[in-house]
């Protein structure tokens, strides 16, 4: 007998049908004699329903109350499934925010898990229900409603699984789990039965939308093993672990990229960190994350930075630098939006010498050209023209990740 | 400065337009000195449409798991009109049942409120914050979400103007005061400037709409003068307090009339009041409420039974008793859904002797028979067929209510 927490995202659980799916798979998980805490999601649709009424009143609603509007989407998923189990003759509770006692920082609309107390529900489980946890919703030391941003009802569960040391957390999704790469992009992608924590937080941050980063950061810090699967046709899906990838042969597991990054360049700045100092510290005092930053020294005298940054931040960014272009001492400060990151990935790239040529080699025989590269242990990523992103990833497939014949 | 609780109705929060006018109506009251306590009900339609999800779910859904659905109505227009009077210029906050801490049983669905601690809200008032409050909704002592049933956003007002001890409880609603009956079945019926909280009561409890009959009781017993107004045209409305009618010239003052009950039978009990408890006690452990009762003795051995009940409880209640039938010692047990309950009330009636006389004439006159008669110091009620309830209001308004002319 396992403690297993499963969370279903919103086209999981999209209708009434869907919810009904969803109620087969935790009956049948409960029979197989496991223990099941169930994670939700509002159903699709139901979140931009909500906000397109606030914006009707407010086109900036207040960030509180619209916490509070958007989390009954959750409250609402978890009855209706509470009911579906119910009707199949399980004894199944919902369960809100402040009922698990989800403690949240303040920061309405992307608050974050502080603390997850779960009296009650260990409580349930001892009675041997199925709990069911309106996931993406907190509260903050007030008792205010918060809310974790898109996204958050992964790191609910993960968070949820930790505290009550699940066994393993199950994020079943739309898609039947982690793949080398956009099976869009690359119809020769493959899924990965296994992947690492390591090598999961780079694929999620680097664009791969399956799991939020947040998400894999916290079940990383709590040791509880991920497992990506379908609601639709559920079957063994990814598992994200601490332990090494089962496919030896590869030196890199996924090829990840992401379309919402711009450059900005600010070039002439004269030499000195100082100045790199107080371009980072502009970022920073206007919640701008930078992803990518390249130097390149002309001369003695002056030195070229390139960042890239988020599309939503993009003219918020080239603003902030403008106004302060005399005090940066550069001579010219521009951006490009038709830019992409297109990043491969790999525990493997630690051992492996030879990666990065077989890498450069690959974009050199498509004639791509590099803009900026970033690298750590387990990745490389470079920022290319933004028309050239589909022929990069299946370049890189293809050397990389294609089956041997 | 006066301390003013203001309840709005569903269909006065029926659509962003009306909630945008309720913010209007909200923030004059403020501006003209008052602190404002708004408690809401759930937009109109949005409960019925929860419930149909519900009922595609199971269609005798978990009750607990109703009212965590249900209760999510009150919750989104709450955070819609605390944006909206956000949106003004002034300081609002909106707050959940828990937030308020409204303490309630545990009888999902028809919960009744034991205690209103009001913490939070005082502390809101201090500092000069509109509160929106969700109606409707309250939590149990183990955290549990309950609602109040149909009409308890009324209730949870009055028991929140009780607990901070407000000068005046406002129900804002579609009609514009109390009536002498509905002017959609009888045209000549007259709004009524005051009423006294006794005639309330039985006029709330026979089925008048305007007002739920817990909240009638609730501002007597908190001795909240209570004022019903139109949230479209607003003005004195109709105020129910401890003072007599202001129209002493008639001996009853309004008609009511309910459709929502069942009739169901009893027949060929054994004789001897342990059998009656028994069927009560049946009730009563079902959390069936009965409104008339009557018996009639055939002969030494057996007894018939009738009993009405709210629609809602009828097939609940003829199965309990169909159940049981042997130990009622019961013959025959079925019931009627054709029914319908009309009944004249009026502080006059303490004094004067004939109005049952007149009523019954009335009635006879239009060839109406009579199922059950139930009656008290103020008021007479009769069952009668639900084919000739129309006729039956307007021959008793007719009678007991035209205007000399």
């Amino acid at each position: 007998m396992a403690l297993i927490v499963q969370k279903f995202g919103g086209t999981s659980v999209g209708s009434i049908e869907r919810i009904e799916a969803v109620a087969d798979l935790v009956v049948k998980t409960k029979q197989q004699g496991h223990q099941v805490v169930v994670v939700l999601s509002a159903m699709s649709g139901e979140t931009n329903r909500l906000i397109n009424l606030a914006k009707q009143i407010d086109t900036r609603p207040s960030s509180r109350e619209l916490d509070v509007l958007i989390s009954t989407g959750e409250q609402v998923s978890v009855a209706l499934l509470a009911m579906a189990i119910i009707k199949r003759g399980h004894s199944a509770v919902s369960l809100l925010a402040d009922q698990v006692n989800i403690l949240t920082d303040n920061m309405f609309g992307k608050a974050r898990i502080t603390d997850v107390a779960a009296t009650r529900l260990k409580h349930e489980l001892e009675h041997n229900r199925i709990a069911i946890i309106a996931g993406f919703q907190g509260r903050d030391i007030e008792g205010n409603v918060t809310t974790l941003g898109r996204g958050g009802t992964d790191t609910s569960a993960v968070e949820i699984a930790g505290a009550i040391k699940a066994d393993e957390c199950q994020i079943y999704t739309d898609v039947n789990g982690v793949y080398t790469t956009d099976p869009r992009v690359e119809p020769n992608a493959r899924r990965m039965s296994q992947v690492t924590f390591a090598e999961m937080l780079e694929l999620a941050s680097l664009g791969a939308k399956v799991l939020h980063i947040r998400s894999v950061e916290a079940a990383g810090k709590h040791n509880v093993p991920l497992r990506v699967l379908s609601s639709f046709y559920p079957d063994a899906g990814t598992l994200i672990s601490f332990e090494e990838s089962d496919m030896p042969g590869n030196v890199v597991s996924g090829i990840a990229f992401n379309r919402d990054e711009c450059l900005i360049n600010v070039e002439g700045v004269l030499s000195g960190t100082q100045y790199l100092a107080k371009i980072l510290k502009l970022f920073a005092d206007n919640g701008i994350e930078i992803d990518m930053i390249n130097q390149v020294n002309h001369n003695v005298d002056k030195v070229d930075y390139a960042f890239t940054v988020h599309t939503n931040d993009y003219l918020h960014a080239l603003d902030v630098l403008t106004e302060q272009q005399a005090q940066l001492t550069a001579q010219n400060i521009f951006g490009l939006t038709t830019v992409a990151k297109v990043s491969a990935v790999g525990m493997g790239m630690k051992s492996h010498s030879g990666v990065a040529s077989l890498f450069f080699d690959a974009l050199a025989a498509e004639n791509i050209n590099v803009i900026l590269v970033s690298t750590s242990e387990i990745k490389i990523s470079v920022l290319i023209d933004e028309k050239y992103l589909e022929l990069a990833v299946r370049a890189l497939h293809k050397i990389f990740l294609t089956e041997n014949e």
